[in-house]
């Protein structure tokens, strides 16, 4: 059976949404998805705002309110029936986050073992032959094929094989 | 260049010997490693004692107090001249165990990069050449060798090449 590791943030998780959600009503902008193509909010926001925004990712409180994105939770369901899957966090980066994305996890994918959940930094240390994640940067080791889930900030990327949506990711190994 | 993984608990990490010297002290037991060959200490631990050890993983403060396995650091440390080291420990298990690993590893390894450390369950999801271990159920699907590590549980396994201790790796890999 093949195997399938899926990242979280921005492939599973809609990070990016409750971020936004958080920084325009907390500091009054009205910063958009569009916005930010080809890049990272650190890169767009004021920079009287970066200290707010950092701390967002020092709190369990944030990482435990962040929704799921369209159809992931009925597509990985579907992909378990024919791969196995895993999910693969760089969570390291991030210590505070272990906890809420545990139960994160175990709440909206209950139908995944824990023991298919792995927090990692480095994800050439993963063994899947494929890794669907919205980061470059873990393709370049990965022992199989990275996929590349369409986030605004990986918008220009051209090296690998993307996937917009869950029912792309359905109609791509299903 | 090659990779190790290392396993924490028994490996970098004595836990039992804390968990003998908790469990001995305060219900005035004086169970030894010799009488825990080949066995478990559920094994052979009086039933009423049970569910007061089974507690001893539900609380934090248990994983941050144990202590490091002689040789273990060095070792590591000169693995890590010649080899990518990487740390894989079946965290998923404990869940309250997360961030007393990341805080001990960070404490005692400090020359290991946090993006090496890996927190999953099943192992087989370890890219590796070599997995240093004292449960050879993470060996049967792991893509590389599974190099056993000795505890007194795994005393009569025979399938594995076997260390005895952080000389023996060194020897093995140096």
């Amino acid at each position: 059976m093949q195997r399938i590791a899926i990242d979280m943030d921005e492939v599973i998780a809609d990070t990016l949404g409750h971020y936004l959600e958080r920084y325009n009503s907390e500091l009054g902008r009205n910063l958009t998805r569009e916005a930010l193509l080809g890049k990272r909010v650190m890169e767009v926001a004021p920079p009287e705002d970066v200290p707010h925004i950092m701390k967002y990712f020092q709190t369990a409180e944030f990482f435990s309110k962040i929704g799921v994105m369209p159809g992931a939770q009925e597509a990985v369901r579907d992909l378990t029936g024919q791969y196995e899957v895993f999910i693969a966090t760089a969570a390291m980066e991030v210590p505070v986050s272990f906890a809420p994305k545990y139960e994160w996890l175990k709440e909206h994918f209950p139908f995944l073992p824990s023991s298919h959940f792995v927090f990692c930094g480095d994800k050439s240390i993963i063994n899947a032959d494929y890794l669907i994640d919205d980061s470059v940067k873990h393709f370049g080791r990965f022992r199989g094929e990275g996929i590349l889930f369409t986030a605004p900030h990986n918008i220009h990327e051209t090296r690998y094989r993307r996937v917009n949506t869950w029912d792309e990711v359905r109609d791509m190994f299903l």
